[in-house]
């Protein structure tokens, strides 16, 4: 907090440390949110009804509890003591989790998002962020593409907003026309789309999985499955060449499965490149230009050279952005999640990928 | 054909080409299926009503279709020709395509695959066999466990049929209890129990993605996605804990994605074990005792070294077995679809890991 009195620039100028894309806020309890939502929502929203997993681990870190009570990352001091400055975190990309897209009814959905924007403006944004350190992301509900499409719009000049969010779940890959409201509203505000994982075969969203696992550790590993689908879907639908100034940012869905899948829908593309004829280029050539992968949960083989050779399949040195997942059960430390790096490629993948993608 | 007066012993000894694990034998006509079927399904089966994507490029290799007439891989003589005698094989895992496993009623489909297994013992591998190349697969039908154990069993005596067989599609991880009879059984009679796509997203199947994906492109990149899902599920389920002598073969579902998905897995395994108590080993630790992995279509990255360094991650040396999928679109050339290998590891591919799983 000693950089309250700087000024904007020289903020901007002075923040070097590590970019870290995957840092949850949450509110201290339900009733913060309530207070942000209008008649029938307030009454109706009760935070929870999402869920069919018990996580055995909780689900957060212990230590990140804040020792006056609420939920891990609800106190903003707790966690630039923790986080930013333990790490000398430059900023924190804050992804709230308002679990908004499994709700049978779209307005609802819509509400909920809205409430954890204007939550989340009026407290981290604005209220303890005189550095500038949180950037924040616009929750939208993806089941009402046109309605999230304002909300984009509504924050869109917002100083601290830096992208749109979704969580994972859905009824449908997310290439597909119906979503497209959204992506037009991201492009022409500039704004990255980012999806976290979440919602999968919950409420009203199916199970991307082949029927539903039995277990916790089974749909968490699987999760980077519908990760995969869905930035197919992206590349072979055509967006990035309807939307040119489009960008995803896939957080917390794994990294090391992007090249084999690349590989494997290039291989695809040579034979049936007739089904979709807008691509102009190899599917794995949008990448570059349109997807950031961020790197929590880390994958870490017993040899750091098998793992060294992922980043260079995938061109980590453009795509990889760091992400800690704080205050989660399996954050990732910015000092011990990743094998020893040739000092040029930790910058890219701590800093520059992200200071670049979200314009910082 | 030059071996039909060895003995069996000779021709054993004197089988020493490639071991082709994915070769895919057709009736010449719905008739020939319909025949082996008594009533009501003689009349009920007509062949189709399984599909919903067009693939564009007609499934099958143009130049594999017999002169006389009839589908593709419906005729042993050119299958011989164009595969036996082109590579020298010395074994062909025959996967036909009966996809059983999609109707609503199970009866009905325990029809379908019983008819094909009829089929499947009474040509190929009775009439068209003097040499002992055709080894043949075991149709079951998942969705009635009970009556597949029974199927399994009226072919285990069989001297050529090396192992059971379905399709990906399914409504539940085949980890699941409710497919434990056909395990038992495929253990009790040392057979392994192979899975080739198909069926995924049809008929009362679920699709293994978020939602319906498309385009074929789509749906065929995304079908590894599944066979994902399932491995997890047979690991964390325990399957190889309860069942010791079960191995199983994931047959065309990609293979680059195994190294990268084992970590992620191995990770979550770390922090969440308590919930899978009965697993004794790392979950990776139970791939080179109970799984293998077929090659097509193998995923070629621009530069081979990436691809011998995946092999090298996923212990390819003994998990990997070549195959073609003869006479699909997608057929892999033995002499094209790799990269210059090691003559040792080559040889582990292309011979000996199949030798070993099928005890040929």
């Amino acid at each position: 907090m000693e950089q309250q009195t700087e000024t904007k620039a020289e903020q901007k100028s002075a923040r070097t440390g590590i970019i870290d894309c995957d840092v949850h806020p949450y509110p201290r309890n339900t009733e913060e949110i309530r207070s942000y939502m209008k008649q029938p929502w307030r009454d109706r929203y009760n935070g929870g009804g999402r869920g069919f997993f018990g996580n055995p681990v909780q689900g957060d870190r212990v230590d990140a509890r804040p020792p006056q009570g609420g939920p891990s990352g609800s106190d903003p001091e707790l966690l630039r003591k923790q986080l930013i400055d333990e790490y000398g975190h430059a900023y924190a990309i804050l992804m709230p989790r308002a679990f908004c897209n499994l709700h049978p009814d779209p307005d609802f959905g819509t509400a909920i998002a809205a409430a954890f924007n204007d939550w989340l403006a009026d407290t981290w944004l604005d209220k303890y962020n005189a550095d500038g350190v949180f950037k924040g992301s616009i929750t939208v509900n993806t089941q009402d593409p046109q309605a999230a499409a304002r909300e984009i719009e509504r924050w869109a000049g917002h100083p601290h907003f830096v992208q749109v969010m979704t969580d994972s779940g859905a009824r449908a890959p997310f290439g597909q026309r119906q979503y497209y409201p959204i992506y037009e509203a991201c492009e022409k505000f500039g704004l990255p789309f980012a999806i976290h994982p979440g919602t999968d075969g919950m409420g009203i969203n199916v199970q991307p999985s082949p029927g539903f696992p039995t277990h916790y550790i089974e749909w968490h590993t699987c999760l980077s499955l519908g990760f995969q689908s869905h930035l197919v879907s992206f590349i072979t639908e055509g967006v990035f060449e309807r939307f040119p100034g489009f960008k995803i940012a896939l957080v917390e869905g794994g990294v090391s499965w992007l090249a084999p899948l690349m590989w494997r829908l290039d291989a695809e593309y040579k034979a049936l490149r007739s089904e979709v004829p807008w691509l102009k280029r190899k599917p794995s050539e949008y990448l570059r230009d349109h997807v950031r992968i961020t790197s929590q949960p880390l994958e870490r083989p017993d040899n750091d050279n098998h793992l060294l050779q992922i980043f260079d399949m995938m061109d980590a040195e453009h795509i990889l952005m760091f992400s800690s997942d704080y205050p989660h059960w399996d954050f990732d430390s910015p000092t011990r999640a990743f094998p020893k790096l040739p000092e040029s490629l930790r910058r890219r993948i701590f800093y520059e990928n992200a200071l670049e993608f979200y314009k910082l």
